[in-house]
């Protein structure tokens, strides 16, 4: 992040209306520079973070944010560069940002190899992101969410978020986005086992990847396999009947057609009401969400608890004390008035 | 519950050291009155509960806990008096409990018709305890989780907790329990999609019930069926493998082999020390969860939440504040000095 060791060298604090302004108008360096912000660490970035994402927040929302997921090697990168290039072909602005708990322990990120992206990475319509490094799920989550409200601010009508098919990383991304894509490789059937069932589940659409040359005839088999094991789950509260699509991303097959399910999802949910209802249970989850970790983290930051956790602890360990009593008996140390 | 109600009107408390000394030497009524305790909404009360409890800790543990869930109709009762004849017969002391969700709907109780276990709750060596009503699930779950310490102080060794096949409630009793049987039906195996995935998961043994004249060649393919559907599972921590058994609990056919079952799986996790790792665990669950719930429900209660909460919810909703922002505002309200 070239920005930020250049805000951290200078000292000189970047000033948020011209951010947002610039912002506003679709300027990416601009972009790239309050994401800088987002993720840094230093209270003063964070505060102007603050006061960006406030003035963006009225400005976002007209994207349509697209969740792609699936397990290392099913080739997400080169089916969102296909995709993306589709759209800004199409004169289309597309964000691609990335959700990454690998990342945690690499210090890697999924999109960090930016040549995976080579094409939509020199493609001025398109702006890409990696997930920021060394962060919880829980940062990444808050992190990513702000990101998506700059990008709309900024222009962009397509978000893709891609995670790696891992479980709870999803869960998260299909916490933040209207659509939730799930890639796959033909195969028998048996593929659907190795991906959770709640992922699955969640697959709006399913793109079997790699469908070409002698995998063709597999890949047919395989969406009527996909196709009778989605029908298995309960309807979606959006109403929508999840398709299964084949492609190939590196032939470019498939991809249109793809996107024309991606355009019928939307105007689905858009006319029967799910997308926004949708989008205020996101806001809602994510705002009780942040009240309980935050509430958590005070607690154990106290330095009162702290100062007496582990010997309660340890007691609950070992039946001396019930885990209600020895709960209650911190709090009143926290909260005594309460 | 007369008991309540006798000291509702006549104000005398009962002492905790009294009631204590009686639940250690065995005795029933000074049981049954420790948990109206423990479930009365009065500060006095729950104040000599507490005592109570902490007296019983030390003495508590020694009994195999056992969940037992299984859809409406499945012969939940039925089994348990079946199999808790067996245990008395034998000398055994048993005490059935029963988490009950729905009560908070019906304000019944699955235990409450206590004519269903007509049999054993005439028995001098068992303890039939129905759920307390209009509670939440968490509410119950904390009265049951101390209730079974005071059914160990007071020397059963067997103590069953009782749950209809709803989702939930079946995590919660899982979480409290060293053993958890499923209660099935004979079917062509279909009846596994009826259960939740999760639930036949958590399953140590499953009992086919109804195993009996017409039904009894169905039942043996079901129980293959379960056996297969079983193996698909990842292995369970305890490193125990999941049986599945035929019974009648009316005919009173095939609950020795359960309770053969039960006696293996005990030896099993006690020898290979899981039984202890996982009460350790669930002690460390309740005692995490009960911060989490208290934090967030003082949060609640606290009067400068009250008077904000919602303003910023609708503006949360209405996109107007990002979640995460306003959860920071209202937490500095609660906790001006965080």
């Amino acid at each position: 992040m070239s920005d930020a060791s250049s805000y951290n060298r200078s000292r000189i604090l970047p000033d948020a209306n011209e951010l947002v302004d610039n912002i506003l108008k679709g300027d990416r360096v601009a972009l790239g520079r309050a994401i800088t912000l987002i993720e840094s660490k230093r209270k003063e970035h964070q505060d102007i973070a603050e006061r960006v994402i406030d003035a963006c927040i009225p400005h976002s929302g007209n994207s349509l944010r697209i969740g792609i997921t699936g397990t290392p090697g099913v080739g997400k990168s080169t089916f969102i560069e296909a995709m993306g290039s589709l759209l800004t072909k199409d004169g289309k602005k597309v964000a691609v940002l990335a959700i990454d708990p690998s990342s945690q322990i690499s210090k890697g990120s999924i999109l960090g190899d930016k040549t995976r992206m080579e094409q939509l990475s020199r493609d001025p319509l398109a702006f890409i992101r990696p997930s920021p490094a060394g962060e919880s799920l829980g940062g990444v989550a808050r992190k990513t969410r702000e990101t998506i409200i700059l990008c709309e601010a900024a222009g962009y009508e397509h978000v893709f978020i891609e995670t790696v098919g891992v479980g709870q990383s999803e869960i998260t991304v299909h916490s933040m986005v209207d659509l939730f894509l799930l890639l796959l490789i033909p195969g028998a059937g048996d593929e659907l086992q190795g991906i959770k069932r709640g992922i699955v589940e969640m697959a709006d659409i399913v793109a079997v990847n790699k469908s070409d040359g002698e995998r063709l005839e597999l890949a047919k088999k395989s969406k009527r396999a996909y196709i009778n094991a989605l029908h298995l789950f309960p309807p979606k509260e959006s109403d929508w009947t999840p398709k299964v699509e084949l492609c190939s991303a590196t032939d470019k097959t498939g991809i249109e057609e793809i996107w024309t399910a991606v355009g019928d999802f939307q105007s689905h949910v858009i006319e029967n009401g799910w997308l926004q209802e949708n989008r205020k249970r996101q806001a809602k989850f994510w705002f009780m969400e942040t009240i309980k970790d935050s509430l958590f983290s005070s607690f154990f930051q106290n330095p009162a608890i702290q100062a007496t956790f582990h010997t309660m602890e340890e007691q609950v360990l070992e039946s001396q004390i019930s885990p209600f009593k020895a709960a209650h008996d911190l709090l009143k140390k926290f909260l005594p008035e309460g």
